[in-house]
């Protein structure tokens, strides 16, 4: 396969679900030229202390009928959902501050979790707490309401957790910062 | 958001990049009735070990420069990927034998990690080896060659490690039976 075949082609997704969730706004607000944090570093804090035990619904679509048979023998899934309030022209940003921290040197994108980025399918890992048919009730997911969903998955441990992960300097102590350090979660 | 608007509207990606490996084909067939293992169940268990220390390369293309800097600093990344060999057809399946096992029962797509999905976006989280420009050097990604690229993210703890996984018995049992256990990995 050449590389121009592989890079020219598009590919096209058609949303499964939205997510029905009390959290109506991004955390980060973007546009063509930065990313900023919509309510300050404290407000960050204040948010990941909350989304730890906030509770949303992932409804997948009736015309998928029985495809999430068996999911809740899983206590974890992976979501795959996609930012629908982020504007396109900040999809073209290739380095930011991350969080819109002046302080923090400009990083590439694809070394920050910014949802402003080329293809932003966001994966997030979270509980599943309960299901109900085609709902699925789950714990600590920061998508926000309406947002289309592209996939679910069960939570692998061979996929998802290798061993000897090492994160930046800089991840961490941001990490930290707002409460979502190893130690904090 | 009416239901309506999230579900219906498209979501169109273009690849950043694509994946360079001697993998050449995918270890599961798909059609439009069945997923199947290529080698049987032997094959998979030496398709795993080789896999673990496999070395590839993900390429970015070079009109996003400077988006990978800083992901050098981090041990591991999430490749997102599309498993562009996978018939279109078989996208459409809701039910499947795990790993085209006839021995284990019907579950529903998004219960397993088949890549025949609604939308296969593959996700995988690998060593990062090293970084030379806009090349990543990893370690055990299963990707085939040629794959496009999705997005590239730093491996973050605190949305990808999640405490207490406990996944279902059958998928324990099928990944210990090819040597991709949590013990074995």
């Amino acid at each position: 396969m050449s590389e121009e075949t592989s890079i020219a082609e598009k590919i096209c997704l058609t949303p499964v679900g939205f997510v029905r969730s009390t959290i109506t706004h991004p955390e980060l607000k973007a546009d063509a030229e930065n990313i900023s944090l919509a309510e300050g570093n404290q407000g960050a804090r204040d948010r990941v202390k909350k989304l730890a035990t906030h509770v949303s619904e992932v409804v997948i679509d009736e015309r998928f009928d029985g495809i999430l048979d068996g999911i809740e023998e899983f206590s974890h899934v992976l979501v795959l959902y996609w930012p629908h309030l982020i504007p396109q022209e900040s999809r073209s940003l290739l380095k930011v501050h991350p969080m819109g921290r002046k302080d923090l040197p400009l990083k590439g994108i694809f070394s920050t979790c910014s949802p402003a980025r080329p293809n932003p399918v966001l994966v997030s890992a979270v509980r599943l707490l309960s299901r109900d048919g085609n709902v699925l009730k789950v714990q600590a997911l920061e998508a926000v309401d309406g947002s289309p969903v592209i996939d679910i998955k069960p939570y692998m441990t061979h996929y998802l957790r290798p061993e000897g992960v090492k994160m930046a300097d800089w991840m961490d102590r941001m990490l930290e910062e707002v409460g979502a350090g190893q130690g904090d979660g």
